[in-house]
Formats: structure tokens, sequence, C-alpha cells
């Protein structure tokens, strides 16, 4: 990046378009003092004008060929990975993520745009179904059916504090819905502007150098504008990272509006860990790191951090808090995403201190400026039988909650009783075998990813992911936001009958010129339908 | 049917439930005049009990093999085509719709219930993909990593009044649930409620028969319930097929429950027939007599109805006006669903008469006790352009609108005006192919299926159809109600990390013991993954 100009502004159809002054600061998150770049509030003209640009690239970007969306997406990659130091020191800068981290990161993101783009030229978006024409069926004939899958619309999306690339500006979202042919209005993270800035044009020049329609990708800051993006009537679609309070807001917005929109918010998991005695026998203290590690990775700032620790009452377990405690002790204190994540950290901590079925068990309380120390609480397990609110809610940062069970079946009880989760893990040795068996059906009826001997803060991204689940981790626990799968959400299908064969979209043409993997008359093949018996479909 | 007893009760767990006295009277739909039948209207207790007992069925429920779902289903058709002469003389007097039609729709029925039996046997429901492990990768390793879709829960479904079976208690949302692995609960439509429960007594022989868990498929009759059983926490998802007004009543309750849960309700739809110059050109006769045969039959009570047909100016337009004129006027009154239906379709009627932009057409105005007239209107083009409610709504029952549009381009304006559509169709030749190309693009944003050259009145049941569309045409364009697909909407992703071999369900074991097609580290395959290298996966 020679030559790196901020301007602040925002990205409206390919334009750089703002209106009064420049007066959102960007912060510094290590001390919390300015970076000394600012960037405008959008107008809700400005917010209008971003969903009617991606609506007006809606038609020509739906219609692009996968392979083209292919090119795009690499060339998206293609600029991302060239993003060099004055990038990372900015982001750094913003988040207080460090070098290596955000160069994992930065791995991640472009690696997500491939894997997509891999996928459009597998040819799966096209989700391909033929039923032939039967003419000679009695009592009726049947007509020439075929169906396939189509972009549903602009998508805005929210991107997350915590991953300011690969849940951001060019981040899983954005990714699934471009693959999906979706134009995109990306609401930039307060947390992070700078960032999204430079991502948005490295996002530009690949607009530019693939000739995609202006307004395929839109960009706006400002607070307050989510709420009237998800309103506009060109928007169809919403993912979102963040909060439960947040994202609940948008979906209810969204599901007010005269034409209600599918809202894809990944909200809120406290990612139960559950640790199976004979597990705990053979590997007690390498589990109480690896945990700790796990909790206190990136200050604690994942969306899979294991927020609760459950084991059955026994010396072991009573060894492992012990060793929890020292691990915890032991673990420095971190700089957090930004100073408003501070205080939601030090506000979650402070319910945990004051509730009183919730005893402190280690972690300086001392608080330290600008940085999250990490912590660790017991809970009465009564407090997941009475569905207490505070044991359901995700405490954003280093701390995790332990909790004892007396038996299997009190194990089962209090699982029974948590809401849906992203993850749930469990810890177990062969000899587990039995109960973890009857654990493994209530496991995946409440979260979506159901982990054997790992920790969840990891979230690999390949076709088998699912990074979604039941409510409140997700709005709609059909959906993935990580993965491939996550194009689904942004796709519909649309069936065309006795159409024309100069009509027809490549993927359904009889002659298969994609070499799609098809369901034709009820069998997968990539055959040609040439020559086959499938009746007459004279326009 | 030798015994046939009619209870009048609610379908819970297994029993027949009622309290208080049958009070709900089932009405001839010919003469409007009470058959003799009563039924319970459910207290909110019994609602209750019904959505509790489906959340019984649920664990043992979804953990069946498909195959046993698959006896299931095929255990239901043959129970539903066992149905003799008594059960076609209730569905008559309930519906006036005629011996033919009913068997017709039987045979529709229980075929459906089948083709969901194939698709489980074929295995498609389970959507499997398996990255394995890459245990030396680096910098990380990549865990093993499974996915396959469960079913999402209990599912509470509203049958339509003008499909006693096919659409009704063991209609295409039952039929799609219940393959997907989710229990049911119906609410019987009061337009048919001696049918429901001769339905519901053939499902619950089957439940018998094939040992399903009691619970499995529950049905509750009353007015005014359908608000309390979706708010009932144990519902996990919606299935509805009715009005505008009714579905979007329970879309709005369902959205602002604590939990939101996926609402897909089929709603309203105008499903627009272009006419394009050449097809009027050479045809145009018989054109004009097809398209009253479609908007007349059944008496107009089809979601499909084509209720609004438009083509561009010309003397060959205008003697299609006259055609279908002279149809109309020779077309026969037809006895409707039932009293409200046919009330229903004199205030839409009302409403057109009422309306300055409206010229009556054809049709015979004078009223027929207990019979619907066809009836032919004018709409003036600038209805659509000024997006005038009234154009935008469905009227149940023989009524068809015409519009004349200048040229293509007012053609293409037009129809960018028109609202979310179930269908929308093209009467074409060759030589309209140009024309026809550039509305193609158009029709697909507008609906969820695109016709050449025939009628939508007829939704084929199978892999390819998609009978949904954008709103109001469906609450979630991402669906559809009839056809193969129509189980995706009862289905959720879950990921297995290293799961142990022993706890691993068959679509996921190594060696593929279901035969299933599935996507392994990103390529489609029935082949096992024994001796392929996937790492470690020990517990």
């Amino acid at each position: 990046m020679p030559n790196t100009i901020i301007s602040g502004k925002h990205f409206i159809g390919g334009q750089r378009i703002a209106s009064g002054t420049a007066e959102l600061a960007s912060w510094r998150a290590d001390n919390d003092r300015p970076t000394g770049y600012h960037f405008y509030q959008a107008s809700g003209a400005e917010t209008a004008a971003a969903a009617e640009a991606a609506a007006n690239a809606f038609n020509a970007y739906s219609q692009t060929s996968s392979e083209q969306r292919a090119a795009f997406l690499c060339a998206i990659a293609d600029e991302i990975d060239a993003l060099a130091e004055p990038f990372f020191n900015f982001v750094m800068q913003e988040t207080a993520l460090s070098l290596a981290r955000l160069q994992g990161e930065r791995a991640r993101t472009s690696g997500q745009l491939r894997l997509f783009a891999e996928l459009l030229r597998r040819g799966d978006v096209h989700g391909v179904r033929i039923d032939c024409a039967l003419p000679d069926r009695t009592p009726l004939p049947r007509p020439d059916l075929r169906q396939y899958r189509t972009a549903l619309g602009p998508v805005a999306v929210f991107g997350a504090s915590n991953f300011p690339l690969a849940f951001s500006t060019a981040g899983g979202d954005t990714a699934a819905a471009l693959a999906a042919g979706c134009p995109v209005v990306f609401k930039a993270h307060s947390g992070h502007m700078i960032t999204a800035e430079l991502t948005a044009q490295a996002i530009e020049r690949a607009v530019q150098q693939q000739q995609m329609p202006a307004g395929v990708f839109n960009m706006i800051f400002g607070a307050r504008i989510g709420a009237e993006l998800v309103q506009h009537p060109a928007i169809q679609a919403v993912g979102f990272t963040g909060s439960l309070q947040g994202g609940r807001a948008l979906f209810d917005l969204a599901m007010r509006r005269p034409q209600p929109i599918p809202v894809f918010a990944e909200m809120s998991s406290i990612n139960p860990v559950v640790i199976m005695p004979q597990a705990l026998a053979q590997r007690g203290p390498s589990i109480a790191q690896e945990l700790v590690a796990s909790f206190t990775l990136g200050c604690g700032q994942f969306c899979t951090k294991p927020g609760l620790i459950i084991g059955i009452r026994s010396p072991a377990f009573n060894q492992l808090i012990d060793d929890l405690k020292h691990s915890v002790n032991a673990a420095t204190p971190q700089h957090m995403l930004n100073a408003g994540t501070l205080a939601n950290y030090h506000h979650g901590l402070q319910a945990l201190a004051q509730h009183p079925g919730l005893e402190h068990l280690a972690g300086n309380l001392e608080p330290q400026p600008h940085l999250a120390t990490p912590q660790l609480y017991l809970a009465d397990s009564q407090l997941l039988f009475n569905q207490d609110a505070l044991l359901q809610e995700e405490v954003f940062g280093p701390v995790a909650i332990v909790i004892t069970v007396e038996d299997q079946r009190q194990l089962l009880a209090a699982l029974e009783h948590l809401q849906g989760q992203l993850t749930a893990t469990l810890l177990a040795e062969p000899s587990d075998m039995a109960a973890s068996a009857e654990l493994l059906p209530l496991l995946t009826r409440k979260a979506g990813r159901v982990l054997f001997n790992g920790y969840p803060t990891g979230v690999e991204v390949c076709d088998a992911m699912v990074h979604g689940g039941p409510y409140p981790a997700t709005s709609d626990a059909r959906g993935t936001s990580v993965g491939t799968l996550a194009i689904e959400r942004f796709l519909r299908p649309v069936c065309l009958q006795n159409a024309p064969a100069a009509l027809l979209p490549a993927a359904l043409q009889d002659s298969n010129p994609l070499n799609l993997l098809r369901l034709v008359n009820g069998t997968y093949t990539r055959a040609s339908l040439e020559g086959a018996s499938y009746g007459n479909r004279q326009i």
C-alpha cells in the first residue's frame, strides 16, 4: 500500500461518498487514545443509497456465472493477501491483537474466499434437480421441471468486533453472500474502521479488476444506521455476528418489515465443556491447563470460548478445580479489543460477583488499566435447574464458570436446562463410552457442533463445519456462518417448467455443460440428458 | 371403514381426549346445512398437551432410522389408500369437491407420502459432509469433522381449506415434517373436520402398526387455538397454507416468541400469465379457452389460480378479451368449499366492482344461492404502476383480471411492480424468444416457478417442484411446500468433531453402511473411508 489514503468516506456504488464532517474517531485498543483518523457518519440518505446501489447491481451480479464469481472471490483473496505491514500496524492499533494472530486471521480470510471459489467451481451452488417430462403418463402428462438455486437479493452484513478480518468487511458472511450472487452492504464495525476501509479498498480493487458491477460491494460507517439498513426494502437478508441484544434488535426490526426477511444472527453461547470421570482420572492436570489456555486464548474474545465447565463430584474433580485455580492465577492480563469491550467484561464480572449462587475461585480482581484479567467462578448446580439467566449469558472475555453435579443423572438434567449453543464439548475416554453415548443425542439437540476431546475455540473453515446452533446461539438453527454450507442462507430455489432449451441457464441445459452432479429423475448423475427420453419441450 | 366412529375428540399422545361439550359443528358445503357431526373446541391445556406430546415423542422419533420413517410414511399411505366410499362421501359433503377430484387428490396424498419415503431411502435427508482429519497439517492440524442433518423439533401444521387431503392432515407439510424426523401437531381446518378425523385415524393406525412413539402425530380441533399453538415453547417450526392475513398473524406471533421459530406460510399469489404477441397470433382462441378453464378449475380455489392476464395492446389481444368474455359468460356456477369462502369471494368481487380503475367484462353478477359464478374484470395498467393494493391481492374463486400494456417496455415495468408470486407464466412462440429472454430474469426474481406454455394450476409433486416464492406468496422464499425439497425446512445441520467411531450415526460411519452419496474432502462419493488416510479419531 504505497499510497494509503484513509478518507473515512462510505463506499457506495463504486464511489466514495460522504456528507457533513468526519466526526467518528478511531481509537487505539491498547491505551484508548485516538489513532488520529476520522470517519463520516452515514446519513439516512446515504444508508438508503448504499442499499439501492446493491439493488442496482443485483440483476447483473446475480446473472454472472459461477466461474466469474469464483474469479472475483479469488481476486479479493489476492488483494487481501497483498496487504502488507502498514495494514497490520493499523489493525494492531485498532484491536490490540498480535501480529501472529492477525496474520493467521488474514490467511483464514483469504482462505475462506478461495474455499467459496472452489465450491462455485465444484458447482454445488446450483442445486440442480430435473424431472423430465412424461408426455404419455396417465391420467395427466408430467411437464419438464427443472429446479436450480438463485441469489436471494442484496444482503446487509454486520461485522464482528472480535474478528476484524475473518468476520468483517471481507469475512465469512460477505464471502458467502458474494458467492451466492448477492451484492453486499457492509456496516463497518466502530472498533476497527481503518481496517474496514483498507479492506474495502482491497475489495474495490478486485471489483475493478474483474469488471464486476459497481455496487456489488458497499460499505457504510456510522452509529445507529443498522436499524435503517435492515428496514430498507432493497435488503433481502441479513448476516450478523455480535451480541444477543444487538442481534435480536435487528431481527425484530427485520421481522416487522412489510416484507419480512431472513436474519442470520450469531449471538450468544456459553459453550459447555463436560469432563467425564475417566478422562479426568487419566489426564486431569493437562485438561486443566488446556481449558485455561482455551478460555483465555485471545483474551476470551471468541464466540466459542468455553464458558461453562461441568463435571461430576469426586476428589479428582476437586483436584481439577484446584489446578484450574492455579492456572488462572498464573495467567497474564491481556488487552481487550476496545474500551467498550473491557467495560462490558468488568460489568459482566460484577454481575457474577454480586450473584449469591456464585463463588469467586481465582483471578486478580484488582482492575488493571486497559487490561483484562482471567477469572474463574464456581456456580451452584441449582442455578442451571432454575434456569438462572446469569448462568446462560455469555460473558465476553477470559472468564469461565465451573459447575459440579452429583451424578450422570444430574448431569443430563443440567445439560437439558441449557439454552441453544454454538458448541458442546465432551472430554471422555473409551471407558466413558456408555455415559458419552447417553449424552450425545442431548448435546446434538442443544448445539450446532459437538466436540470430543478438543476445545471449541478453533473453528475450521471447511465443508463440514457448523458454526450455528439453536437460539440464542443464533437466530436460525438451520444456518451456519462458517464453512461452505453458509452459502445456502442466501439462495432460494426456482423451478422452470417447460422452458425452451434456448432460455435454460447453463446449469439446467440438457448437455450439462458445467458437468454438475444433478438429481435427474431421482438419481444423482453428471450425465447429459441428450438422447434420453424426456418429452417435448418445444416453446 | 366398517366401524367408523367420529368422536370429535383431539388426538393427543396416542389418546383421544376432550373436555366440555362438542360444540363445533361440521357443515355441508353445498347447502350450508349441518352434517350432524360435532367436534370439541381444544382448551389451552389441550393445545399445550398436544405440543408436549410431540415434544415427548421427539427424542425417540428423531432417532429412528430413515428406513423406519420410510416404512411409517408408506404405512400411512397404505391406510389413506384404503379409505373407501364412506370416507369420500363425508369429504364431498364437507367440501363440495367432486369424487373424481377427491380420488385424484387422495392419490396425490398417498403418492407424496411415498415420494418422501423414496427420498429417505435414497438417503438425501442426511446431507453428509466429511472433512477428514489432517494431523500433520501446519501450522495447526485439522480435526475430523462430520456434518449431517437432524430434525428441527416438533412442527405445528395448519391445513388448507382447498385441499382437504393433500394439504391437510396427512398432506405435504405433515409428510415433510414426519420424513425429517419431526413430530407433528396438526390444527384441523374447521371446513373439513370429519375428513380430518378420519384421516387422523388412518395415521394413528399406521403409528400403531409401525410401533412409532405415541405423540409422533397429534391433532386438535378448534377456533383461535393456532395462536396458542405457535407460541408454545415445544413447537420449533410452523407449516401453514392459507390466507395472507392468517399466515402473517401466525408469523408475527412466532417471531415475537422469546425463542423465535421458522414459519413457512404459503399465503397469497395472483399468478400472472403473460401472453406474448406471436403466441396470441397463432393460438389466441385456444389460449382464451384454456385460460378460462384454468382460472375456473375447481371453482378457482387453487393457490396457483391465474388471477392476472397481461398482454400487449393489439387487435389480436382485443379479440382474446372478447373470447375470454364469451367463455366466462358460458361458464357454469359451482359450489365453493364452504359458506365462508363463498362470502369472501363475493366480498372480493364487491371490492373489484367498486374500484374506479376496474371494469366488469363478463360473468353473471346476480347472486346464486350457494354458488359462485365466474367473473372477468379489466384493469387499467396504471393500477400496477401505482402498486394499487387491490390488484396485488388474491381473490380466491373463479375470477381473473385482464391488463393491457402498450409495449414490451411497459410490460417489463408492469411486471417489475408485482409482488412475490408462487408462479408466473409465459405463453410464447419461438418467434417471441428475444422478448421472452428479456422477461425471464425478471420473472424468476418474482416467482418460485416460471412456466412456459402451460397453466399454473397443476402442481406436480416431485424433486424439482418449487411451490413457494417471494413474499407475500410465502413468508420465506427459501422454502417450498410441494416436492421433496420441502423436507429441508425441517432439518438443521450438526457437526461432530473427532467423534469416536462407536458413537457415529450410521450416516457418518467410515464404512458408509447406508451407501450414501457424501461430500468427502470436497468430492462427492459413495466410497467407504476405510483404508483412507484420515487421521486419528480415537476417543
